[in-house]
């Protein structure tokens, strides 16, 4: 378990019961993949999606609210995460997560397609028991379309030096965005607040979740792989071009187009040349700025809500996630 | 398209609506998966779980229907199939579907991974558009859990020698059962018929989806790679034991031992000798005999059914699917 969440042990106490929640609803009559689920849940996720769903459920009336349901709709959103994280991997083909095998490479393409599939159907059953009466249904059907959106419009642009920051951030608004958003408008919703904090609550999970995916991808640029447990620029391989090569990019296309024209075979040699090459030309610095006003937008609407504990809460947990590397 | 239903004017028009608004509704800026979804579509499918659907939605008062609904929730029914279809290939490393290429070997497993997602995210759009009032929704979520457990269930037994006629049976009824249940119940409940008709066209739903998949999985064992576009016996190289094997098997381990035990490395010649010697120790008709059972059974409830036009087409349907092989 992730030591993240150590110094609040009331979100640490919600969050092992969806890990409880999830070993119960992923109980198979395979091992291997009920073994895989549970553990890839317990191997030290943030639980981010679930953590902006609790605190922004604090904002309704204390008396209305269902622990019960709660717990249900906060477990589909981490649910839906790892559905998503399993599917990923496949396509990656990524050795690791969370400093863990991934469950592709553990057990094979094949465990890791219907393991996937398993949790979508775990993620539809966990929000209909809790949400059938809701427009949250098709809020969260919406959502899952989106996320599938984002990645597929990734997939389609792989390779391709010339496409536009305007479609990566089109991306990153399916692929992560907009489950931050689910989350945390759902938060709101369910926890009882007024219709203006669940609109407020949609747009700051909005921007969190744009600043977040950005910041992810700037420390495949600064990371090294003995502390993040990632291969250094793996998404080069498999043609994935993020914010700060796109800027870098933009200002010099010849520079990297002989490394990026190799696609698939470029070197290990050759993907750290076109860091140090994207750091030269101020790439990581151009996308710092461009998360950064996401998570100033962010912050500057946490300000707007009504000022209980979880405003503070929210206001340091964004700080804390999306300022540090900043 | 296929000829299946060229005797059947007004079911061929309802497929062709069908197929309009699976296109409809894949619209993706991934062409190539949008391509791909509607050419499997168009590909030549008998459309038997819609076909189900709508022959049983005719029991029921002609001016409670509501076509619109109707279209959507049997358009939902041939997504969901078409998204276990494309996993599965994903997993059998099938290079050909309806004749076609699989989606898998013409673009790749990753983008056969998102456009299986896809389609569950369009399945369940349809689903909540059709009949978010109703309890169906949940038996639909039950029904998709159903056929993800009876394909978990089937790898989990792959190249196991041992595995018992029960469980060939407990994972065809999730894989295969499970959907034709689905389709026949909700078409005599979304009909407007009594609920002793629905629970009727349940039982004769199952019966048929049984049969089916027998007779599906004895093909294996006759088919000729000509005629059914399929290559003999791949299942035996990814350790799939159907029906006729396990009952050949039962009669003499030790003749089969040598030849599976080579497990993904059996070839073609020994894979044409295990067909043989399951001809020779009768694997096939007692295959039948099992598949008959279950064919007898749905034949025996369609008679209980108002006799209604769609009566007397079910039973013609039924025994064109079912009785020809046999």
């Amino acid at each position: 378990m992730s030591s993240f969440w150590s110094k609040n042990p009331r979100m640490q106490a919600k969050i092992n019961h969806i890990c409880d929640l999830i070993a119960e609803r992923v109980a198979v009559r395979n091992p291997a993949i009920e073994t895989a689920i549970v553990d890839l849940s317990t191997a030290g996720g943030k639980y981010l999606r679930p953590a902006f769903f609790y605190l922004f459920s604090e904002f309704g009336q204390t008396e209305a609210k269902n622990e019960g349901k709660l717990l249900k709709i906060a477990t589909s959103l981490e649910i839906l995460h790892m559905a998503t994280l399993i599917h990923d991997d496949i396509i990656d083909d990524s050795p690791l997560r969370r400093g863990q095998k991934t469950i592709q490479s553990r057990f094979g393409k094949d465990v890791a397609v219907y393991t996937g599939d398993l949790l979508f159907t775990v993620f539809f059953e966990l929000i209909l028991e809790s949400m059938a009466d809701t427009p949250y249904m098709t809020i969260n059907a919406k959502t899952m379309k989106k996320i599938l959106m984002g990645e597929l419009n990734q997939m389609h642009l792989q390779f391709n030096q010339e496409q536009s920051i305007r479609s990566y951030l089109h991306s990153i608004s399916g692929k992560t965005a907009a489950l931050f958003r689910l989350a945390s408008k759902e938060g709101a919703y369910f926890g009882g607040a007024d219709t203006k904090v669940v609109a407020l609550a949609g747009r700051i999970g909005f921007n969190i979740g744009m600043a977040f995916q950005i910041l992810d991808d700037i420390l495949d640029y600064t990371a090294n792989q003995h502390t993040f447990n990632k291969p250094v620029l793996e998404d080069l391989t498999t043609g994935v071009y993020s914010l700060p090569l796109l800027l870098a990019l933009q200002k010099e296309p010849q520079t990297f187009k002989p490394f990026l024209d190799k696609k698939n075979t470029i070197s290990l040699t050759e993907r750290q040349l076109v860091a140090q090459k994207v750091i030269d030309l101020g790439g990581i610095e151009a996308a710092r700025q461009l998360a950064r006003r996401f998570t100033e937008k962010g912050l500057t609407d946490i300000e707007k809500l009504p000022s209980v504990k979880a405003q503070k809460q929210l206001f340091q947990l964004t700080n804390h996630l999306l300022k540090r590397h900043i």
